[in-house]
């Protein structure tokens, strides 16, 4: 199982299984290729999809907001392409071995060939745009790959801060994760014509979302197992990522308690000897239950922006979904 | 003086100075940011600028074509974005610690910070484009910037091949260069309104004025020296990427000599020890001379393609600027 494996998607995705079904289709097409190299590639991502969370909530919203046609796929491939393009530069960005449950492209290809795919799915992602005359959503999109950069090189120029404040953090998790689930629901609404609801209470919708589900990902760092989430927790805090609950834990802690765990938090941290005593830090002075707190609130706050919108089975998947992005962390977490 | 330094250019761009100038306002605009990291390199990018070659090519294309509009200059600006990117992806795949004389963001930065930059510069291109409603040129761009991926991903595959036939080669340097020349002229055309000459022409002048361009930048690679060209010569051969002028040799070369120079072609090669007799043998196999008659054949028929068209003196410095993409490889070669 991995983190973005949402026990509760499955039936939310029923809504929309003919477009995540032409999804897989195109994705099995357009990732092969006459170049051995980026064909073995390819078939290795192929192999061990992602739960399509993108598309899918892109799919709802499209429905949600009005009867979309035939090119919303197109927009779905797009959102997932970049997605994954995002997720394979990452990787080498944190040095990051195992994703899934299995090495990473940047592990297994190393980084020359990494950061080429990742180029290589990112311009597909715009050039099937184009080709479908799509300019709205590759708008919307050539904004957000622009912000999600910008997000990745604020989260290299904040490791290791610890004086790292809530709202700093919130824009980089705004631009890094949030921005794409908004252009996702946007692109979604403005496919739909927009009939039900305009496309700003989408991607506003979306963007809260994304705040959410960026912060459980953050707290399953502190909370979860390695074998839940399908890669090493621990990992932010040893990369010296400073997240909400280290954030708001080193906000409560006492003089003490903030002095040790500063020493622990270097470059050298012994993961083996020291991890427990880091999640009790985090657990005791509530970095744990106010990071869930703060889910929940940007899940109510997403929910706020379509609740004025004539109630349909997208729309109702749409609140299920963002509501279990929350409830999952409970899962975890007893 | 770096590769890019075209003695004749600076007449040729005195055409377009205005263009040229707006462009540079911009990029210094552009190219500045409020995260630390991002400014710092942005800065240090600026400080060193290429020749705009791309711009300059795009601008001329577009005067010559017809009567461009306000927008040329950010078509100008895309592609000149676009062109940094790749440099700066490619010095992380080839490991190139030097350009234009100096440390290369990669060396300088990291290989995490540079995959960022290039991913930055990438996305500012397309979300300027889409800002200004450019999306003849943005699905043009995209088209390209997925060509240059796969051709990177090409030349990562082919790397020690020393079996590359010279269609595998050409269909490379298409990818990799030729396809972003002739985007830019194409842009041009297209901004100019196409009156006196259509896309066509000028993206296939483009073209071909990309393969002799890159076909004399692999040649400097075997017979310019280090300080005229600002970084290491050899290091095609050193990084294993087997280029026109070897391909020749080897292809003519008797097999005692192939055996040779198949010995000297491994990881270890001793740049020191034995480079000049790569050198050797490259030039006694015709390798030169026949990189030097197939660069200047494909300006022939990049000039063949915008003969037709009514002369101006935009046109007429298109065909000045092809003529010294092979004369500055003459100039050198003494």
């Amino acid at each position: 199982m991995n983190r973005s494996d949402v026990k509760k998607l499955p039936p939310i995705q029923s809504l929309v299984r003919e477009e995540l079904e032409l999804l897989e289709g195109r994705l099995q097409e357009i990732l092969s290729s006459d170049v051995p190299l980026l064909d073995h590639i390819c078939r290795y991502l192929n192999e061990k999809p992602g739960k399509r969370i993108r598309p899918t909530v892109l799919f709802l919203a499209a429905r949600s907001a009005g009867t979309p046609d035939g090119k919303l796929v197109t927009a779905g491939l797009a959102v997932e392409l970049v997605h994954t393009a995002t997720l394979i530069h990452d990787d080498i960005i944190d040095d990051h071995r195992v994703r899934r449950g299995r090495p990473t492209v940047y592990a297994r290809w190393g980084a020359d060939a990494a950061t080429l795919t990742g180029d290589y799915l990112y311009s597909m992602a715009f050039a099937r745009l184009a080709e479908a005359g799509m300019y709205d959503v590759m708008n919307i999109l050539a904004r957000v790959t622009h912000d999600m950069s910008v997000g990745e090189l604020l989260q290299l120029e904040l490791r290791r801060n610890l004086d790292l404040s809530e709202d700093r953090y919130m824009d980089m998790i705004y631009r890094k994760t949030a921005s794409l689930f908004s252009a996702s629901c946007e692109s979604g609404a403005l496919l739909g014509g927009e009939v039900n609801g305009g496309r700003s209470a989408y991607s506003r919708f979306g963007k809260n979302v994304g705040f959410a589900f960026q912060i459980v990902d953050d707290l399953f760092d502190y909370i979860a197992s390695d074998t839940l989430i399908g890669k090493p927790t621990a990992s932010d805090f040893t990369d010296g990522r400073v997240t909400l609950p280290f954030i708001t834990a080193f906000r409560n802690a006492p003089e003490a308690a903030r002095r040790r765990v500063t020493e622990l938090f270097t470059e050298t941290f012994d993961r083996e000897r020291h991890w427990d005593e880091v999640v009790r830090f985090v657990e005791s002075y509530g970095g744990v239950d106010y990071s869930l707190q703060r889910a929940k609130h940007f899940i109510e706050r997403a929910k706020g922006h379509l609740r004025d919108i004539t109630s349909s089975p997208e729309r109702d998947a749409l609140f299920t979904a963002s509501d279990y992005v929350v409830e999952r962390a409970y899962a975890f977490y007893r």
